[in-house]
């Protein structure tokens, strides 16, 4: 490897002809394992397109509000085919609404890679949310086209519809939108499928969109963390390893309603007070086994809820993340386990109701290792971790190997104008897509 | 006292004359010792007046529905004044619309002793919180009228207007009903002040019911416990230490807002899980100490109070109620300064407000004896107890000796058309009130 090494060389990065021809010469072979090894994207101009991205539904106040199906999101998806075409890709809008760049590979009976990442923001969002995955991998499409890099997969960019508002595009190539959802508000002014026929989509033919685990040889997105892990510990590549699964519960608390000022304390079935021992339980039993789970209680209600009444009920949502759904179901049980006692020891009565349940997307080992390995070849420190968030990545697991990069967010803000994260970190996260998408390229059968 | 004692036999309880004449030979003073110390009301008459109270705000669900100022609360007061005036009482509506009966005394320099409660339900409310107190100190009016029993104080039998509304009535005789409250809507569909007006009163001249301490000799209000300690117990007569005092705070605990699947428990400043630990420790704090305090939480909301945010923010109540002062102040102090360092621990600061303050209103400790002994008297079981509801006789607390007496409620229940006290636990009340009534007038100078 190391005379190739030697000729992938900085000061060679443009000469493809000329290393192409003495890739030949070694062999096709370690041709293809070093072609695009020492590549790295444009990182100015990279920065530039996302700058650009602020011109489509960028507020006075510094938020991005580019929902899902609005004016602003169909201006920026036009924007973006133009980038797209001028990378060499051939576009379309599926009938899902997700806009998809296609590259040929040079071999023709593989299935294609897929990259891609949504622009859709929250109300009064943030600039990096998403949009850092398309513009990466539309950079990665720019630089490859460029240096006229060939891969042998075909490989598919795509800019997934309403992420935000319930990750439509990405599920519809599941198979996982069901026609009740069509007419369901969006996070914008325009219904899911007026949205989708106004961005040139039509939900009436969504199963065409549909694909087996056949069609997809794989699945990368970039995105930013919205978390701190990484902001906190000052590294630069997060390695995710799947998308937490999610549960979550209404837990109700019988007490009993009584006289806050003739009732004794020892006479009390005050619901609030078990609610109370049960969100300590909840963090303690969370906290008690290593790992990244997450429990969190968000929400309650005391009735009647008046400062001279002990109440008689307390309504809480217990929410319970994994990467592992059996930890989540265990951690869960031993949570109502220890309820029961609680219960028992307050006077009062304690429900679990689940109402939601987000299946964990494991990613793939050998695309994290892939992510490694191109974050080690940039000098780029990087650290395993979940994804507490749900991405589009996470619909594509049930029919393609996935893998994430993470960059920071600063402060782990996401969803508001004060979401950050710097050209370089974008540049760094663009660079680690690219060179996974070459060594991927090359490992995959 | 034993030949007076047999004198005083129930088959002599009218020979009131007779008794009184050979009284004089044996001795001023052992006369008004004994007469009327095995006196009692006429329960089942009593029990009677007490039905007929069910006509005015009854509704068909077994609730009292007689809000102050109704015309429901108009009707039973006129139907009381009727009731007063049979007992020999002559009677007035003073501005504050207080329904008094006045009964003359032997001497005519002694300051009256005043009897009364009040009439006015909450909206739903039951038929013996206020009512047994107002029906037995009119029917020991009827009593003492039927045995033409002197006695040597004047005697004030009062209705107080809306008690539940504010303790107007017995407030205004302190002076402490302020001009700014006359416009507020009461519980029902008048205002204090046309609400006065309507039922005989008229707030404009509220001064002239400000008495002064030398005016009122004692205060005696018997009641239902709204508790169930008595209940619980199997006791039959409550001797009140006095009304709690209140103090009420608004508790804020200031966090950070995150995402809840992105930020690892170990970097939350979790503001409801602070708010949960705050909880606890109130009720550790409370229950540390010996004593009938209690120290209630029965408000709390969390920001933004969704499932998958972790709370930013979280506000409570907080309650505390003993009959010292001091020890309610101690005792926030104690929480106040654990709480700074529950804050420290959790990452997150916590603030207190004070919204509302009520003085503790002990009762008079010959006036708990005199309960005590006529209980014992009676034969009836008793016990010393605080009040940690709120009565008019609070209100007297700071220009006269006050007493109250207290009978069981079924359950604890108030407030609610299951409130339940039995014609026997009332009758009961009522000849405690009676047996001490005549004993305070013998004892008080």
């Amino acid at each position: 490897m190391l005379p190739v090494v030697i000729l992938l060389s900085p000061a060679a990065r443009k000469g493809i002809r000329l290393r192409k021809v003495i890739a030949v010469l070694i062999g096709l072979t370690i041709s293809i394992a070093c072609a695009g090894s020492d590549i790295t994207v444009d990182g100015p101009r990279l920065n530039q397109t996302m700058s650009s991205m602020r011109s489509f539904g960028g507020t006075p106040e510094g938020a991005s509000t580019r929902v899902a199906y609005s004016d602003a999101n169909k201006e920026a998806l036009n924007y973006l085919d133009g980038l797209m075409r001028e990378a060499g890709l051939a576009t379309q809008i599926d009938a899902a609404g997700n806009l998809i760049g296609h590259r040929a590979g040079t071999s023709t009976d593989l299935a294609p890679i897929m990259l891609g990442s949504h622009i859709d923001t929250v109300p009064n969002g943030g600039h990096y949310d998403g949009i850092v995955g398309v513009m990466a991998a539309i950079e990665v499409a720019t630089t490859l086209h460029e240096q006229n890099l060939s891969l042998r997969h075909p490989l598919e960019f795509v800019v997934w519809s309403n992420e935000e508002g319930g990750k439509t595009g990405s599920r519809a190539m599941v198979g996982a939108v069901s026609p009740n959802e069509f007419d369901l508000p969006s996070l914008g002014e325009r219904s899911l499928s007026v949205g989708t026929r106004f961005i040139g989509g039509n939900l009436n033919d969504i199963d065409s969109v549909q694909r087996s685990a056949s069609e997809i040889a794989a699945y990368l997105e970039l995105h930013i963390e919205q978390g701190a892990i990484l902001d906190r510990k000052n590294i630069e590549i997060g390695v995710v390893e799947g998308i937490v699964g999610i549960r979550r519960w209404n837990v109700t608390v019988q007490g009993t309603t009584n006289h806050a000022g003739t009732t004794p304390m020892d006479q009390r079935a005050d619901a609030l007070y078990a609610a109370a021992q049960f969100m300590v339980l909840v963090r303690d039993v969370i906290t008690d086994v290593p790992g990244t789970q997450v429990g969190t209680v968000g929400r309650i209600k005391a009735f009647p809820g008046a400062p001279n009444v002990v109440p008689g009920e307390a309504a809480m949502s217990l929410e319970i993340r994994d990467l592992s759904m059996e930890k989540v179901g265990a951690l869960f049980d031993r949570i109502e386990a220890e309820s029961s006692a609680l219960a028992k020891a307050t006077g009062t009565n304690i429900r679990f109701e689940q109402f939601y349940e987000s299946l964990a997307a494991p990613t793939d080992e050998l695309l994290r290792q892939l992510i490694e390995s191109s974050s080690d070849s940039l000098g780029l420190s990087h650290q395993r971790m979940p994804s507490g968030a749900g991405h589009d990545a996470q619909s594509l697991g049930p029919i393609s190997p996935i893998g994430m990069i993470f960059v920071p967010s600063r402060d782990g803000i996401s969803h508001a104008p004060a979401e950050y994260t710097s050209p370089e970190q974008i540049t760094n996260g663009a660079n680690v897509l690219l060179r996974t998408l070459v060594s991927l390229d090359n490992k995959l059968d």
